[in-house]
């Protein structure tokens, strides 16, 4: 049985598995830092595909499809798949998983939907409903700025806050309690946090309050302290974010040390790539996930690891409207 | 423990409770046969705020709110909601829900959202990382219309295939089993399901395969047939998907009998209201639920349901893009 503890934590006793994953990026992706770890990486961001939503559903179904190939696994035998992206109606996610035919239960979390998913499929295999769940999300560059900014042929400028949507997916695999196989021993439920930022090209500033509940949350629940901890990874707060997260901890009395990363400052180089404050979108923390932090547990490289991904619950409608944007954050702790 | 049978079908051993519920609809909810059923209506949609948008993200607030109230529960006591709604980026839900502070699950599932907030709610009271849950959607009339379809001030006709969103919300307060209330006994998770429907006037149409699939799927795992419920209710077929799904039925054996009904036809009257194929939205079903089903479950007029709600997965993009229309149905299964 799971227990939950303090405010918003779920301790998870059957120690869910992390049976496999898959890191899918775009040519972007492949130039940066992480390139050579990812499973697929596309020449031309289409992915073969003719417009921009179709190839980020593409990502989602390569990203699902190497996971189970990597185990061994039919789509038959996945009991249920989580899933959503940034999207309108998550359409990269119904579209890109529709033909592996396994039940499925579309998840928004906006940048958050990797962490999200994952506890969902953690709690799921938990309660006995499921043996083998997917974990699986997305974003794309070009779909992104189409939908939440302008075309691209338009060529707006970004300021420095600005960050760099990844074209880029991941997909975990999870099972009941495998020895030898990474776990989820925990996860932590954000709640939905705006602190009046309108900015929608200073997500990082939207986001780092939301992060910071969440962080303390668990650390309060969980009685630990962040040293304990080989590895803290943000998902794409990118480096405004990052730097007010840091502060915003220093305040409550928590102090971020050497141990903390943002996927989003992992996954480019900024001094080399043009990619302002950083990588964002739920493929950033998704693909890092995928293709840098998870193979580290598999080797035990890392041992004990927070892994928390941010969402800005906006639309671009709400930022019309005038309203700040809401903001969450979830956490998963993952150990081998 | 849960327990997975057949395809996609969870029992639900510890038999999760429905503590409490609230239905909130606009002002056409009110005038049609369901209106004297509603916790709560608005006279001009609006209900007092300066957008359709905010005023439905109004509503899921009005819901949640309610169903706390008659429960006698304040929102700090609430471990998780799980909430969705059709507006790009689930803004009703993350806007309305906010100023509770409860740990926030989004979830997408188009129409088909309260039948998966409450499955999710389920599986996470039985695994013990809850012991309290919200289920909550909404839709609303004009926020859909401007959203899928045109401004209102266009004038866009309507064909005889099309369905009416409602302007409605509601929310399902779940917990661990108590005597006397009636209980969640067992979910059905969807697949996605697409037969070339491309008419996004003709949602019926499009669904009902979602629907007969997932009913199929229930009642082989389960070994029961349509007559063993009081009552089968579908979230939003309309007329002509609830004919069709009669028709599917049939060809695979399963025939549906007087104990079948449709959300969507019985929210309005078609004679008198002018609605074309019936009532549509992640409202229709919930406010329905929290309306009508569930008061006669918990006064045990109602002691075995089949509540199927159905989810329609596209994006004005995705049929801008000529794409077919992806669907998904979930099921619940309430007993008394």
């Amino acid at each position: 049985m799971a227990q939950r503890i303090g405010t918003s934590t779920v301790l998870l006793e059957s120690r869910p598995s992390v049976l496999s994953f898959a890191a899918i990026g775009g040519k972007k992706e492949r130039q940066g830092p992480l390139g050579a770890l990812f499973d697929a990486t596309s020449d031309d961001t289409t992915f073969g595909k003719a417009t921009w939503e179709k190839a980020e559903a593409q990502m989602q179904k390569l990203a699902m499809e190497t996971a189970l190939s990597k185990a061994s696994i039919r789509p038959e035998a996945v009991d249920f798949v989580f899933a959503g992206d940034l999207l309108n109606q998550c359409i990269s996610s119904s579209f890109g998983l529709m033909a592996l035919g396994i039940p499925f239960l579309g998840q928004y979390g906006a940048c958050s939907t990797m962490a999200q998913t994952i506890a969902a499929a953690g709690v799921f295999l938990e309660s006995g409903a499921a043996g083998l769940c997917g974990a699986v999300t997305s974003s794309h560059f070009c779909s992104a700025e189409r939908q939440y900014r302008f075309p691209l042929e338009y060529g707006g400028q970004r300021p420095p806050t600005a960050q760099w949507t990844v074209t880029g997916a991941g997909a975990v695999l999870m099972s009941e309690h495998k020895p030898e196989k990474p776990y989820l021993s925990a996860v932590t439920v954000g709640k939905i946090t705006e602190r009046g930022v309108c900015d929608a090209k200073n997500m990082g500033a939207a986001m780092a309050p939301a992060a910071a509940d969440t962080l303390a949350a668990f650390l309060r629940d969980t009685h630990s302290d962040p040293e304990q901890y080989d590895l803290i990874a943000t998902g794409d707060l990118g480096l405004v974010g990052s730097r007010l997260l840091r502060e915003l901890l220093r305040r409550e009395g928590i102090e971020l040390s050497g141990n903390y990363r943002d996927c989003g400052l992992l996954i480019y180089d900024r001094e080399k790539q043009d990619v302002h404050s950083g990588g964002s979108g739920c493929g950033c923390s998704a693909s890092v996930l995928c293709s840098l932090i998870l193979p580290k547990l598999a080797k035990k490289e890392l041992r004990n690891v927070l892994f928390l991904a941010t969402g800005a619950l906006m639309s671009p409608t709400s930022v019309q409207q005038g309203s700040a944007i809401p903001c969450i954050a979830h956490l998963c702790r993952f150990c081998a």
